[in-house]
């Protein structure tokens, strides 16, 4: 007997409550920790205000843009695409709020923990970071599945959720483009005047853009960060499932095992993070939790070992084995998820190649951006011949660790396609393969996502600790704990880049099925002006976005100026300056700024699809691809190595800080801001954003005006 | 009746032989004029010495090269090929050589004419860039043309000829590569110790590395620029002529319609050419020259007006306008050919199509790159904060300038795509309507080649003024042509990757027909790993060069400053500096560094073409050649603008040399030495050979390891 598809739609969506009912006790339990002195809770309360007044201004430009396209869709398409486009939008714009919600609450208990011991401030901060992480997992799963019930019978069910997956996309490519402008424009134009031209610290609660700075970390490396990877998430289960239908006779059971896998995963990233936040005897003795957080709890005492003196790499081992330990329990639930769906064991080998392609990219990138390693090494060598060789060094270091990112995900795709051609001998199911190697790669999302997330919390502790002017200890810990943010933030965004290239590859697929293309000859007479076309987006995409940050900063840093020369006594601590004129200008030209790249990534495959026709759209689609994935994992490598060569000379290395090879680090890390934290991570959405668009309109393109 | 074939290859013969008539004639004209004083001689003799013992070292290691490939293909294909591949190394191998051969004596002399008036340097320096122009295209049509008719008859005569082109890509890899790691390594030393540790200006003879850093403009922007552009030249008649083979009844004109507009291309340089080098009344008195050199002196005088007080716009209207006229000449031509060879109208269009592209290419790099325009404005502007933020705008500015090239080079292939399918009907004909857009876009390369060639004798013998101290409105002069030379530089690094996407699009089409692939799916089970692979190979290449100049530039510090160490009355001027030691290490660095990236650009299309299947192969070059397309111009425009934005500072804007924003524009242009002179130019050719390398060895590339 085959197992039924509402079956493990059923079963992934009470998975989601489960999540969701995490995130609620959860939410309770970080919020129940001490919040600090005054001091502590004015300034975070600075940062509250900034954060949610951007949220909400940018949510309300959000919200005429769905609008737009929701009457676009339910006008050309059906509404009940455009009912999902609207409930995907408020899926994520909620999971993002949420997120940031708990983030710019949990920094300031954070920096008290912190006061106390290592463990305890990482515990709270991964707490925040696990509360975005399941409410990403869960809010998309309920969603989707709710939806899927809901149409249940309708022939066109699967593609009225593609409709889900375009509502995420858009919010995460505003949330990803205004939030990445927010905070590098804020970071760049505060570390200009403030560590430049004033030379007074990082975080000095001196400067009037520390706050707008503190902001940004929330808003950019949170609500953008778990948007992006929302949208994934989605993205990878509305791709398997609508390959999934395509294959015949076993086609229920290929619709549901993506939702079954999707449904362990939160189990395991369930167990997964309790390893990192358990052994706490007073939850423990409150009775509340389950038989998993206690097994859980059990095994992470042994395994994660956190004391006073744990370094860089015990902190990492201990956010690694949570992962690892998720995966294992992935491992063995999907393959029962397999075995009672009755398809091939090779399809438990294709998510066994998701997962170990997520960890080996992400092995990767922590080599190519640890300061432990050669590549950032080499760039602090570099350093020592002035800025310009720094950056050259910097850029030839991202350039190179594109290399074996590339060759993995190769390798991923040539196995899943064989795999799933080997076990039901189409190249249909070979590209199935493909999104459900995605989907297991994600499948691990809430405790991936928990250690990413983790980090902006982290980074504002330690300039709450920074501003009020806690004991160095605290400082201590907390930059710890943010040295290690910046590794999980590295590798989160090898990881995210990793899992939009075979998402947009299987919903590529998905597109190619949908619009009904029969011969996609590389060589066709559109195809290639279509590749090339597609290959410049990111390109444009990236030189708009690195040139909105360079506005904006520039506009905080004329702000910052004026302030230091008009406010008396600024300097000296006794004037007050005005962060809400900072937190304003970035938030206004951040929302200025995310139109035009955001909207170019719907408008254009439009265009293309109609005027040159859906083959060349195919071709633009595997243009931006390929492009898009090379300069993202560029990007993002260049600005982690630039940050951690600059850091690792402030260890002492190359006369440390203050010294010429400082000076040039700096240049580097200030260059690779936009390029880790706007540019590149935006291009994951905007690869995926085209793709979907393309999927969701796929039946209104035709051949396009030549006539051939 | 139809125009036969050969009488269209033994046209083309001739005009090669005409064309090669006039680089004898204009090497006696050009070598004819003063040679300067006897310092400037002992410095032109230590550039010229320095010259030739790199190009010949380079020629010995690429020598073993050719010699192992030639026995390869002698071995696993055919004996006419690997002849046809050491016709075609050593064709290009010789125009390079002669074209450097002049260059390096033509640059005292036009420093010596410059001492005379503004025009008479710009007729000695553009004399010999002409000669470089006309060797090239002379020699690769002679070479051709007599490879062809020997193999005449013989039905693989085309494919043995594709030999030719690998061949000279090889040379061209090599020539590009070493000599663009050599020529920077030598700039970026020279200027870290002598303008920014020692503070002596540009060109100082007490700077040891400055004979090195002069022999470097020549092997790298003379010999490596026209083996790049014989590449071209080469390669899109070879594709034309192959897909024009495939055409059924009409081939015979169609394979030698390329040779004809080639051959009208010789004529009609030679005019532009006599445009700028004419109204000279010592030649045109001795009565040796012809009919068609006294109309385009004619013309030429009313048209080009060059005097003492000459703005760099003039100059750049002269040149201008030579390419021009010739453009203009061959449209009239041509017309002629494709009548005779009855052939569709349409493939008249085509040519112009290829025409208008290469000259609104130039125009867009132009905008781009000059500082009378905005983008390179913007970039000085930025300078203003620093050099992050000098650096963030320069790339930035770098990827937005990809935005219009991609655009003209789409709408040129799918033009020239639907041109010939409207004529002959199929998708063939479409193709080599592309081929034949490419050799219409290089039919001026006599000449544009001429007013690129030019720019580095005019940067030599300001160099040579300078060192040996020559009155200041000397150098005035030869600056104002070392300027000009600075943007036909950069317009002729948009013209020739411009040119090498058609020719490579064309080699591809060609390859496929070769390798016998009948299904081309983008969405194939190999073909999506293949294209983020060849995407991927840019990246790895630029990584590699990028680091070559470091470590190379590296040394030259070390040893430039044990001189100054160690040399007693260096900085008085009394000490003699070893200039010979910098020209070794530049020279020892440069060809150890160039090896591994070219094994990759030949090795890797063989390894994918085995393991993963001739498919893979075709996506992989498809990744690479959009991919590389993009970077390529990314980089030549950021480095021509950073350059350029640094000359502006000079002019005296936001506070002129020696300001704080002048050292931040230097910055960006070291940044953007690597960029455009090494890096980037390299990618056209990596694009090219590896194309090339797959038509070659088409036949012996099956279906690949993985079984589906």
């Amino acid at each position: 007997m085959m197992f039924p598809t509402s079956a493990s739609v059923v079963i992934a969506l009470l998975m989601g409550i489960v999540g969701g009912a995490f995130v609620i006790w959860e939410l309770r339990r970080v919020l129940g920790y001490d919040p600090g002195n005054e001091t502590m809770q004015a300034i975070a309360k600075a940062i509250q205000e900034g954060s949610a007044a951007f949220l909400s201004r940018e949510y309300r430009v959000i919200a005429i843009f769905v609008v737009i396209v929701a009457t676009v869709i339910s006008t050309f398409l059906h509404w009940q695409t455009a009912l999902c486009f609207v409930v995907g939008a408020i899926a994520s714009a909620g999971a993002g709020y949420l997120g940031m919600y708990v983030a710019v609450r949990a920094n300031v208990r954070t920096a008290a923990a912190a006061g106390r011991n290592l463990h305890e401030g990482l515990r709270v901060a991964f707490g925040s970071g696990s509360i975005m992480g399941m409410a990403v997992v869960s809010f998309s799963l309920i969603g989707m599945t709710v939806l899927f019930l809901m149409f249940n019978g309708n022939p066109n069910q699967l593609t009225y959720i593609t409709g889900f997956g375009f509502g995420a996309s858009s919010i995460a490519l505003f949330a990803r483009v205004g939030g990445g402008i927010y905070t590098k424009a804020a970071d760049v134009g505060a570390d200009l005047v403030g560590k430049v031209e004033q030379g007074i610290p990082e975080d000095d609660p001196r400067n009037p853009a520390v706050i707008a700075d503190n902001v940004g970390d929330n808003v950019g490396d949170v609500a953008g960060m778990g948007a992006d990877l929302f949208e994934s998430y989605s993205g990878s289960i509305i791709a398997a499932a609508t390959l999934g239908a395509a294959l015949g006779a076993k086609s229920p059971a290929f619709i549901g095992l993506p939702f079954l896998v999707a449904a362990v995963g939160i189990i395991a990233s369930l167990f997964g993070i309790y390893m990192v936040t358990g052994e706490e005897p007073k939850q423990s003795e409150n009775g509340n939790d389950s038989i998993l957080a206690r097994i859980a709890r059990f095994i992470g005492q042994y395994v994660i070992k956190i004391d006073e003196n744990a370094s860089l790499d015990d902190l990492l081992k201990a956010l690694r084995h949570s992962v690892w330990g998720a995966s294992v329990i992935i491992l063995g639930l999907s393959l029962m998820a397999v075995l009672i769906s009755g398809v091939s064991f090779n399809y438990w080998l294709v998510i066994l190649v998701g997962l170990v392609t997520g960890n080996a990219i992400a092995y990767v990138t922590e080599y190519y951006t640890s300061y432990t390693d050669k590549p950032t090494q080499a760039i602090a060598h570099a350093t020592q011949t002035g800025a310009a060789t720094t950056i050259i060094q910097g850029l030839a270091v991202g350039m190179m660790s594109t290399v074996f990112p590339v060759l993995i995900v190769a390798a991923a795709i040539l196995l899943s396609i064989w795999l799933g051609h080997k076990a039901d001998g189409t190249m249909a199911a070979g590209l199935y393969a493909v999104a459900l190697a995605g989907v297991g790669m994600l499948s691990t999302l809430g405790v991936t996502l928990a250690t990413d997330a983790y980090g902006p919390v982290a980074d504002n502790a330690g300039g709450i600790a920074e501003m009020s002017h806690l004991p160095s200890e605290v400082r201590h810990r907390t930059d710890a704990l943010d040295s290690l943010g910046n590794t999980t933030a590295a590798t989160g965004k090898g990881f995210a880049i990793g899992s939009a290239v075979l998402t947009a590859l299987a919903l590529l697929a998905a597109y190619v099925t949908a619009a009904k293309i029969d011969n996609l000859n590389i060589l066709g007479p559109t195809m290639l002006p279509g590749i090339l076309i597609g290959a410049m987006m990111p390109y444009l995409f990236s030189a708009l976005t690195m040139m909105a940050v360079g506005k904006a900063a520039h506009e905080i840093v004329v702000e910052v100026r004026r302030q230091f020369h008009e406010i008396p006594g600024l300097m000296e601590g006794t004037g007050q300056p005005d962060y809400a004129t900072c937190v304003g200008i970035s938030t206004e030209s951040a929302l200025r700024e995310m139109i035009l790249p955001g909207a170019l990534a719907v408008v254009v495959p439009l265009v293309v699809g109609h005027v040159l026709g859906k083959e060349a759209l195919a071709g633009m689609l595997v243009g931006t691809m390929s492009s898009g994935f090379l300069l993202a994992v560029m990007m993002a490598n260049a600005g982690g190595a630039w940050d951690n060569a600059k850091k690792w000379i402030e260890t002492g290395q190359y006369g440390g800080k203050g010294s010429d090879s400082h000076k040039a680090a700096v240049v580097g890390d200030t260059v690779g801001d936009p390029f880790k934290d706007t540019s590149g991570p935006s291009l994951n959405i905007l690869i995926k954003l085209m793709t979907i668009v393309s999927l969701v309109f796929a039946n209104s393109f035709g051949s396009g005006w030549f006539n051939f």
